[in-house]
């Protein structure tokens, strides 16, 4: 049922990009067309596995992605449509964000 | 102004959890609740370093703590009022949920 929003990545070892972001207060439907772009061309990237993403009321989001292998983290980053969109949200869309990269080493859950 | 929401993480490597969730529509004022006491607990608990989380108005939420050294989650998972969370959000609270392990090898940012 609510599987379409959770990635279904394979038996670790593989790679998690942790994007935590608290969006400036302004131009909310540029900012959205921008996500929903990144998004779709995320999924277009060799080596992306999935990823899952949620944002608060507060503005507090985090969205993960997970990849492999880990040099497709480092290809996604220089993208350049992707370098405009980071330079934006450096610019104009986030008040602070924090990106961190790590390699699961382990997974369980529940569908 | 935001770095309250921010994990204030130390330099990598150390550890992070990502759980991410979907709610099931039911006792929200009980999960808000326990979700608010085990975040609180959890910030008493050795090797936690901080967390971050949001949940968006679909009812997906992601929380992602961080610890050092590995072992703490593990004592963590099995502190005796967070295995009656668990329990209550398997049972209860949640329609899917996926917990991942993984080492942050690089972290950056912009505060």
């Amino acid at each position: 049922m609510h599987s379409a929003v959770f990635a279904n990545t394979p038996q670790p070892p593989y790679y998690a990009v942790i994007f935590t972001s608290q969006r400036s207060d302004t131009e909310h439907q540029a900012y959205a067309d921008m996500a929903d772009a990144m998004v779709a061309l995320a999924g277009q990237q060799p080596g992306f596995l999935g990823a899952e993403s949620c944002r608060g009321s507060d503005g507090l989001g985090i969205t993960v992605s997970y990849w492999q292998p880990e040099d497709d983290i480092r290809r996604w980053k220089a993208h350049s449509d992707h370098l405009i969109a980071q330079r934006m949200g450096t610019e104009r869309w986030y008040a602070h964000y924090a990106v961190r990269v790590a390699k699961v080493e382990r997974a369980y859950g529940m569908r």
